[in-house]
């Protein structure tokens, strides 16, 4: 509970507040409500948060931009100039699919290559404001480096948990900044348990167990960054990639804050869609039955791993954002996936991991079948780099033509 | 040679001139000049570009932002939103090293995931602007990529001549874009003397011969933006890694640009160094011994195949302008390699791949024996990305260690 007096010294915070029944909590390591086991967020006190849309105008590329509004003093920011990634403006993808305001957030681009560099960031960030001596995560792949990178950076030991079947590049990168790499023979619900049980008994931050409620604040970012680049414009439709339902929430939360804050002039008419693949979709299964429970998926089975969260901790939320934002949510298959991650490509250069596959062919559903007109503004979220999961699509890749070093073997193959 | 009246509808640029004995030719795919066979370079009218350092404050985040200096019109651009990279300031690898002011330049974070994309974004707008039909390149690796993601998103065909054993993670990442990946049984001088040969007989521009003039420009911009990030100062000493030379001199060029257009107070003081691997290093091999003549390596072997090129086309250039601008030469070997990749992951969080570690390498030899004082403020560029080259460090990261979901297994393995 807040301490008499309120204030704490830790720029416009101001508690963790339970997401259900709003009970309030000084900021510590706490993140789970006493009463009633809910969720805990951060809350800001948004009269102390002195910003225009000019305020932002000179400052970093980073997502350190937005510093009012994340939950670290500057003094203790790790930062690796994560953020503040491309908005790609895609005419050619939106020409295939039939739309003529598209655009691409790149996070295929940041330093570890993934949108995880934002949360992260945040959450190592909080680690050492608070004195912690070692830092973790649990991973489908992408966490593992953020959070490693930034450990590295922040000069802190870091312990992964992760399924032992994610994309080897992705085991390798987190490996080489360091990081102790504990690979559970399971499912990734599995490596979450564990190291939900270690963050309840050891003196580690685990970003997304005790972390969490700093951790998901980063994410909020993913939807100021597009804002801002738009002109301080709200899109029409977001399409955005789910796994716990972690990013989805914070964006929504990141849109609800522009408004408080002015810096937009309304949010009504945002629509928010989950895109999830059909081999792990409860919360887009959810949303099509019109349930109110995610039912967990116990065995995922999808080339989009990053994405093969079972038991999605924030699915719930996710949900009820989709339900608020007025979206849709959309579960395309594998070979969609594949389809989407080559046109993607080969329109636009932009080489995605399948969850940007995952968000780009559950996009294509909904302008087939009308959901989403062709004047609309459309941001679609690439949250992952190809590079990491190329087994994903090598075998639709055609074989490189090999000849000897001579001239007229090589002429000969030229059509032009 | 330039036509009556000399005005070329095509910005600022005034010329192709030769290196060697400055003939002047009209811009076109001319690339060899007619009288000495130099290579042609773009010059500028310098007294149209009117530019001040506020003239960029508010400009795109991308390396187009110095349009003016770049030989495209703005309605030719090809852009992937590529440039503008963070340049990342390394104080755990400086005080690892003995440094007070260390920067990475890090280009791992490009659109492609190295800096080709400065080149080739370039010459595939100028091939779009020429009309050409088709456009492609010789390649190491990272330029397949670069180059095959430029043409997608221009609409262009697009062939890749490179060595058939170069990292597969460059050629998948290539095939995805679409392109034509012909796999040359050979070297990269193999390679590229066949591409030569499809320049000069077939309608494509091949962005590193026949467009070789435009392509180096782009480069410049590693220069540009390094002195814009550090509010426009020159920093003292540059850290280049080598394999054409075209990327060294055109770093060089670019600073001499900036000093033309009294965009910063002077560029004496900057000293540039190159770097390469031992199993490849034609150039500093020159430089050491203090020969004006590169003496070609016939038969490159280090892990830093991006950097593998024997017989460097601006080899002799890059020579040069080591001894015009005071600089020093290092070639650290594949074991030098492989621990600087490991130790500006696990200090800096930045993933390289070895061409990066070459320069880190190079670097740590400089302050190691005094040629770099610890208050001097030093920029290294990390040119590519780790993940395209995971092989070169994997034997020696640790292996994961594999546990059932137990916590008491796993507690049991956490020091802390």
């Amino acid at each position: 509970m807040l301490g008499r007096g309120g204030v704490i010294p830790m720029g416009n915070v101001k508690a963790l507040r339970c997401r259900e029944c709003r009970q309030e909590y000084e900021p510590s390591l706490k993140y789970v409500c006493d009463e009633c086991l809910g969720p805990l967020d951060v809350t800001y006190d948004y009269s102390r948060v002195r910003v225009s849309r000019s305020t932002f105008a000179g400052r970093e590329k980073s997502y350190w931009r937005y510093l009012e509004l994340l939950p670290v003093e500057r003094s203790s920011v790790v930062s690796l100039d994560a953020g503040f990634t491309p908005l790609h403006r895609a005419d050619r993808l939106g020409e295939a699919l039939g739309l003529r305001h598209l655009y691409l957030k790149n996070d295929s681009v940041n330093p570890t290559f993934s949108f995880k560099d934002r949360p992260a960031g945040v959450a190592v960030s909080k680690a050492r404001e608070m004195g912690l001596k070692a830092v973790g995560c649990a991973s489908t792949g992408n966490l593992a480096s953020a959070t490693a990178a930034h450990a590295a950076k922040g000069d802190m030991p870091c312990y992964i948990f992760a399924p032992r079947d994610i994309e080897y590049a992705k085991i390798a990168q987190a490996l080489a900044y360091g990081a102790e790499f504990i690979a559970v023979d399971g499912t990734y619900d599995d490596a979450n348990r564990i190291a939900a049980q270690v963050a309840d008994t050891k003196p580690i931050g685990i970003v997304n167990v005790n972390l969490r409620p700093y951790y998901v604040e980063g994410s909020k970012t993913l939807a100021y960054e597009v804002v801002e680049q738009l002109g301080w414009r709200v899109p029409d439709h977001l399409i955005v990639p789910v796994a716990s339902g972690a990013m989805l929430n914070a964006i929504c939360r990141g849109l609800e804050e522009l408004h408080e804050l002015n810096l937009v002039d309304g949010i009504d008419n945002a629509r928010v869609t989950a895109a999830q693949a059909k081999g792990c979709s409860p919360v887009v299964d959810a949303f099509k039955k019109n349930r109110d429970e995610i039912v967990p998926v116990e065995y995922p089975n999808t080339i989009a791993k990053s994405l093969a969260i079972g038991d999605p901790g924030d699915g719930i939320y996710a949900l009820r954002r989709l339900r608020q934002f007025h979206g849709y949510a959309e579960d395309p298959d594998d070979d969609e996936i594949r389809d989407a991650i080559l046109l993607l490509a080969r329109c636009e250069g932009v080489f995605t991991e399948p969850a940007g596959g995952v968000a780009v062919a559950a996009l294509k559903r909904l302008v087939e079948d009308g959901r989403i007109g062709k004047d609309e503004h459309v941001v679609c979220y690439i949250t992952g780099n190809g590079l990491k999961s190329i087994d994903a699509i090598e075998h639709l890749l055609k074989e490189p033509r090999i000849v000897k070093p001579n001239y007229m073997d090589v002429a000969s193959m030229i059509a032009v």
